[in-house]
């Protein structure tokens, strides 16, 4: 008799791979220059000192045992200590939690916060692996539009007054992913204001804040309310293999976050937290290497920009590129940037199509262009690249 | 206006921290000698090997960068060899997962395999870890007894007479934790037989099965079924921070979890990987290593075992410990174990109570001891201290 097959869940039906590593996959031949990821530039990564790193921690055996829940820590004291500069405040260990990259603190997060069918309100267009992980939780959810100033809110006024009940309010706060644009200081304060008065929380998802090119962000939403859960990454300042990423919030979060965490993975790396404490520590090296990496990725972004607006004029609107990834390039003359993509792969270039990072639809004529894996000559061969394409 | 504060998620309300961990943390006194933790032995862990491999990792810059969702491509090949000589087939890449240890695995797979009110049956006494998450999927648990020679397959055909169809069954296989028993090969012939004919899945949970001191355990339950998913682990062989696990599981459900681990932290470390593969592959040396974990873990095993019979005789029972960390031992003359406790701390021993380990109930006469973190005379100490507290 043959085996019978058990079925997967039924409720993974709704489940799908992100399209953008379906493109990514599609588009990673090496005759395509790729402006369609979304990774920080390997090379620009603290090799030595992170070897340097490594090397004093497997110097003793401590750093090979499984080590606590909320992460190793000597690096959520680190941490603690960078997070009360930030915001201004004494924040203490106990609200400190280490998560493996902060895609995780998301995961857990969601599930800490949200029952089935609760409301959450995204930015659009969306970060794609906060949309993944709120609709894997059984979240309604519902978008607020993106302008120059960062989230809208006044349209999430206009919710509100409407008599919708979010849980959650997700933001990237600082050159958005994909949108490329940062939060006013006014928007914040507003957003935190409406948290404070309508008793939800706001997970503000902050990898790109250090990597700011000509003056950092403003003050971080968390300054203004406790009712603010900040995540952070050294994933895009020191490297993601690191995976450490880390969330700032209120001690009973992150209390309910470690009992989940016991049963997602028990615990995280004590060697990588190690390492990651130490060049975290080390803060006139960090400090210089940042400054390196916002030099050398500001000057491809305004290569980029600069391209973008000489070859394009009029047709595409792009954002500055004051920090972070990517440039979010809108076609005034309705381009369809989906049509376009199979003639700018023809022509060697790749870019993500705006539609991939919408929530209810839209931005076809948009697209996302992440300009820190090329250097500037580089980029604007991509841009004339596209150019042709889009002839 | 004080600001209003967010609830946490109402499902919440069940979740609970285990009570080892919180046993864990009042025993962590110096003059007390642990037999309650669950640790592998941080001295045996290959240091400088480790130390070798980072070094050689961080000679290029590839290690640092973010890595595919299942995990560094040469690593599953490393994988996909060692697991194809234990299957006795020719094992597939795609059938092999990497995980943030193997508790990321069972918890993808809770995910991923279970509805929720899908009935999942465990063996009694249980892997805690195990519970803990499919308690999280919502889950109807039942609980199948061991015996020596494993899970009792019987009661599990009585189960399934009755008409109860599980979605899936988990074992460890060899040298349970906490029960201290393998599997018989005629069991494990059965429990394939059960699967195949009633189309459910099996987790074999096997961290442990190369701490084998005299003899290695019977074929996986994995060579007799394609319905059975092996999980496996570099934390009890190599170090615990490696965060390294497997599984080796058909091409959908691995597909089905890398779509989960996508949102659940993205990838894993291409550095940790990439150290992992290194030793695995160096079979050389893994083959003298794990020898060397063997002999010293298989004496202390002994003492502790030899300590329990020597002051205990026929007043306590307890497993031949013929590989893994555990001993599971039981009072035949009705002493309640969490009464002991107290005595047994304030005597200088520590170790986890038998109810712990209950999923309904029960072993309030039994404990789990390990021996994987002292000495052959601090183990006899240890047994000392015990008889002491319990006169």
């Amino acid at each position: 008799m043959s085996p019978t097959i058990p079925p997967l869940a039924a409720k993974l039906g709704g489940l799908q791979s992100s399209a953008i590593r379906d493109l990514l996959k599609l588009t990673a031949r090496a005759e395509i220059i790729g402006l369609a990821g979304g990774l920080p530039d390997a090379e620009l990564m603290p090799r030595e000192r992170i070897a340097a790193a490594a090397d004093a921690a497997l110097s003793s055996a401590g750093c090979l045992q499984y080590t606590e829940s909320p992460g190793w820590r000597p690096l959520r004291a680190v941490l603690t200590e960078r997070e009360s500069l930030r915001l201004g405040r004494s924040v203490t260990i106990d609200e400190v939690f280490v998560t493996h990259g902060s895609q995780q603190a998301l995961s857990l997060l969601a599930e800490v916060l949200l029952d089935p069918g609760a409301l959450v309100v995204v930015e659009d267009p969306a970060y794609v692996g906060a949309l993944q992980v709120f609709r894997a939780a059984g979240a309604r959810i519902v978008a607020v539009p993106l302008d120059a100033e960062g989230m809208r809110t006044d349209a999430l006024a206009d919710l509100l007054a409407r008599g919708e009940r979010p849980a959650l309010v997700h933001t990237v706060s600082n050159f958005h992913n994909p949108g490329g644009v940062t939060m006013s200081p006014q928007r914040r304060a507003e957003l935190a204001e409406l948290a404070d008065a309508h008793g939800f929380w706001v997970i503000e998802d902050d990898p790109y804040g250090e990597l700011w090119f000509d003056n950092p962000p403003p003050a971080s939403v968390a300054t203004h309310s406790r009712n603010v859960i900040r995540l952070s990454s050294a994933s895009k300042i020191l490297a993601p293999s690191l995976r450490v990423g880390w969330m700032v919030a209120p001690d009973p979060v992150c209390r309910a976050v470690e009992l989940l965490k016991q049963g997602a993975d028990l615990c995280g790396s004590a060697l990588t937290h190690q390492i990651a404490a130490d060049l975290l520590a080390d803060e006139t090296w960090l400090s210089a290497h940042v400054d390196h990496v916002r030099t050398v990725y500001g000057e491809r972004a305004k290569s980029l920009v600069h391209a973008v607006r000489t070859r394009f004029g009029d047709r595409v609107r792009c954002t500055d590129a004051t920090g972070g990834m990517f440039v979010w390039a809108d076609f005034t003359d309705d381009t369809d940037t989906q049509a376009l993509l199979p003639r700018a792969l023809e022509a060697g270039v790749a870019y993500v199509p705006g539609s991939a990072f919408a929530v209810d639809g839209g931005y076809r004529n948009s697209m996302r262009m992440c300009f820190t894996t090329s250097d500037s000559a580089t980029l604007t061969e991509a841009v004339d690249r596209l150019a042709r394409a889009a002839q």
